[in-house]
């Protein structure tokens, strides 16, 4: 359970007494505003703050004075056109803010995304908790033979169970020994030094702060089929969070983003004659075998 | 009048049905949410959103699940510790939005501050008003001598009439020709080539969209006694904002950075020996001539 | 004439003695660097420093200890895969430096690239030179109507001189003026208030300094045949300098960004029922009518 | 040792044909560049490539067209200058790229850096070193009472003995645990997720690029006596780095920055009196006991 009862309250009396603003506010993003979305075993994330909503980007856009008298329609094709041409300064002007709790080697991938506002939770300061993250069963996947940074199918139950038993004990030893090394009637080491023990797993918390078109580079990286499992389920979590905030916008990503394909030079050529009636195999599109392949792939999707 | 009756309509609408949020809410800046300050002859600048209060800055710092049951003053001196160390990332976590009007030379000095969001109205996709920036006889000034990039006293009456009449005539001659250019009955020129007709005075607008950190920033070097005074008095204008919105953070402000000096280590070495007694003179002080007055100015300044 | 004699021997001095390094060094573009490519009437790009190689890519990428002993094919099927992937960071690793000239209309699209190092003269501290541009007959073009932001043909040539005559003689004038009001003998006006006179087609200059994933980035925007063209030819001018400098980058940076094209979600549907033999049409595509026409227009090119 | 006679090979190899260059060379920098400068037990940090020197900041400062003609006395002052007034721009035109070797908990304090490049080795992609860091017997410091984030004196040699042995057999187990989850004829566990088994003093690499303006605020925090000591040692190698590389900047650097202190409002009010005979107390003085001790602190220095 990520949450003691006491953080619950806390959480709770944020929503007590509500106020009154004058700023742009969407109610369907109020209904989840401050409550966690429980993910792996310890994690969650939850906003805790936003700013604007789909007609501050059209606002901002067309520099207006007012929140427009122009109808939804033309909002939503304003949207949709700023998305697909990739104009990306109107999605910058809102702003939305996480509370996340995520293990280390999470935390590590995530920080990689620069344009974006960060305080972690400090072991310098304070004592992290005994909570590290230890997978699924079906999550525990073999190397990938076919991509050097990614995991094939699970492992089997035997072997599952034995990686398990290992990441448990390690991460426990090492925890306990934190403990240990800390304790001002014993040892007495400084946190900044004791921290070192803890196993990459560990988890770590922060406030999390971007603007939406930032917001949009991270989820399409992060939500991506490649993406390691760990933090694909924090951006899968957003996705839906971001659909609640800015619907419009949302739909417009999926469409010209998530679900769209980049034809290089290369691949054009190949599909002109294609169109045209032409057999190309791989061995004449001067596409190499994977370029190829992901082709293919998405050529046959449905 | 820098605004119309149309525009004052439609920033009034959008207070007419405030809504209920649970978000940190800042009622001193809610009142004066989307009316305009009124600067220089046409510019202005108002608040258009706003993310976050004193309290979101330290609920970040402590990675916080709540708004925090700490008391009121011990907030304010994790405030004051933050700003005093220079902890910059829990001030980003706090976000204004404006809406700013403003004269193209002025939107050069103020665009160079990068970490910042910026939708500016297009002068390829529509035309600029008519309104041209003509400084107040008392800022037509004299080119400071002491000061390369500075204005030292006004001119006399004579001389800045004589400026005033030819930025007017210029501007006006310049405007009247740039729609004859675009007239779609005459000339008929593209948007994007006729705007290069107008002076630098043109005011343009723009939603510009910072964190409390980084306009923390822009202020204490916009606000500063070097800066032009024609960005100056939007710097100005600003922290009366800041004073609303932040009270203790930009009491802090006023106490760490703009009221602050930094004394080089030379400085340093003066100030001992003075501490101690000795006199010391610009001579053997090992400063500089422009060192020395900045040092003795703020020392004995009141 | 863009540059002075002055200049031009400035320039050529700091080629007299070269130095010895075991940095990166690229000859084909040691060839140019200082070099004055001139574009429009009075504007210039020149390289003035760079750093890395197509070889720092790869070096980065591998987090390798030396230059690398892979063969150059695989070194260049990383690039492709980088680029390809949009793998940015290991772009970053390269750095390049240009000194650019340019009216200010241009400088205000550019300077909105933030992820640059900029010093632009001072027209605060010095006085601009009586330079401002002029567009050649053939640039003079109308208003275009598909196209909100952009120009259609050229202008009959009788209205296109007239133009002409507009532009130059409002902007001598304000630059007789502009110098009327800084001669220290009569008004004596402050720099920072007298350079608000001057058109938006004077030019100025800055020095330029960006990282080449940024850099791809720029040139992926200004070189876009639906940029202004004032901007563009910079862009065109800036990657015949990177065709120099990072060749196998060069080539990738054609295959996948400039060569290619984002299908949509719905293009792809399309897509798929048009290679299964169906016919579609606009009406049933869901397609906008201005996305099937760029579906289409990039279908058809050769 | 940290480096593999391999790597030392490879590092060699980069020397021996060295090219001839027109940029800005500095012999002093070219001396060092590639070498490691050993740190910690495992750790390194050495210079792979640079661009600019001080005269490059000069350059850029006046936008000028050649190397400068300037005397060597005025370029001195003029960075002085820039330095004390805090204009960052020019020092944005020099840029250093490192290779980095460092445990993974200094690495998450050091990536906080946003304005800066960063290659990690990827340990999705290849398997991490068996490395870990472990204090030598003096650095195994107590908490600090009075300051929650620091460590005092050293522990005891039995306790710090105690803490050495708890830190290299974590480590090891874990890191043994790694390498049995990840063998291919055993369990095969992806790459992805063994590694969080390791501990957080595992090291890790990377190249990292940064410009001259952000490299210095990093020094400025990074080798703060406040700073945790395993990143401020790096740090101190890099200011020996940067006075070989641009000596009147890290001179500069040294009198405006790191042995600059910052006098708040309160702060200059006391030194006033104190100036003027007055004895002040910190009863009187408005001052928190912290702000009094840290002040004094400063008057009392040579």
């Amino acid at each position: 359970m990520p949450l003691t009862s006491e953080q619950r309250q806390e959480i709770e009396a944020q929503r007590l007494s509500p106020a009154t603003t004058s700023r742009p506010t969407v109610p369907a993003l109020e209904e989840v505003l401050f409550a966690p979305f429980e993910l792996l075993d310890h994690g969650f994330v939850r906003v805790v703050d936003y700013m604007g909503d789909d007609g501050a980007i059209v606002q901002a856009a067309r520099v207006s004075y007012g929140r427009g008298t122009k109808k939804v329609s033309e909002d939503s094709g304003l949207i949709r056109y700023l998305m697909r041409h990739r104009h990306s300064t109107p999605f910058e002007m809102c702003e939305i803010k996480f509370h996340v709790k995520l293990p280390v080697f999470v935390a590590r991938q995530w920080i990689r995304h620069r344009m974006a506002n960060v305080n972690e939770y400090s072991a310098r300061y304070s004592i992290l908790d005994r909570e590290f993250y230890l997978p699924s069963l079906e999550q525990v996947a073999a190397q990938s033979q076919s991509n050097r940074q990614g995991r094939a199918d699970a492992l089997p139950a035997e072997k599952a169970e034995e990686v398990l038993d290992l990441l448990r004990q390690d991460a426990s030893r090492c925890y306990d020994h934190y403990e240990q090394m800390l304790d001002p009637e014993g040892i007495g080491l400084a946190r900044e030094l004791a921290r070192m023990n803890l196993t990459l797993n560990t988890y770590t918390q922060w406030y999390w702060k971007i603007d939406l078109h930032n917001f949009l580079h991270f989820l399409s990286l992060r939500a991506d089929p490649h993406a390691q499992y760990e933090i694909r389920v924090y951006a899968e979590a957003m996705i839906e969070i971001l659909r609640r905030w800015v619907p419009v916008t949302c739909a417009a990503f999926e469409e010209y983003r998530l679900g769209a394909f980049n034809f290089s030079a290369g691949m054009l050529r190949v599909l002109r004659c294609q169109l045209a009636g032409e057999a190309v195999t791989q061995a004449d599109s001067g596409l190499s075998r994977r370029e190829w392949d992901e082709m293919q792939a998405v050529l046959k999707a449905d």
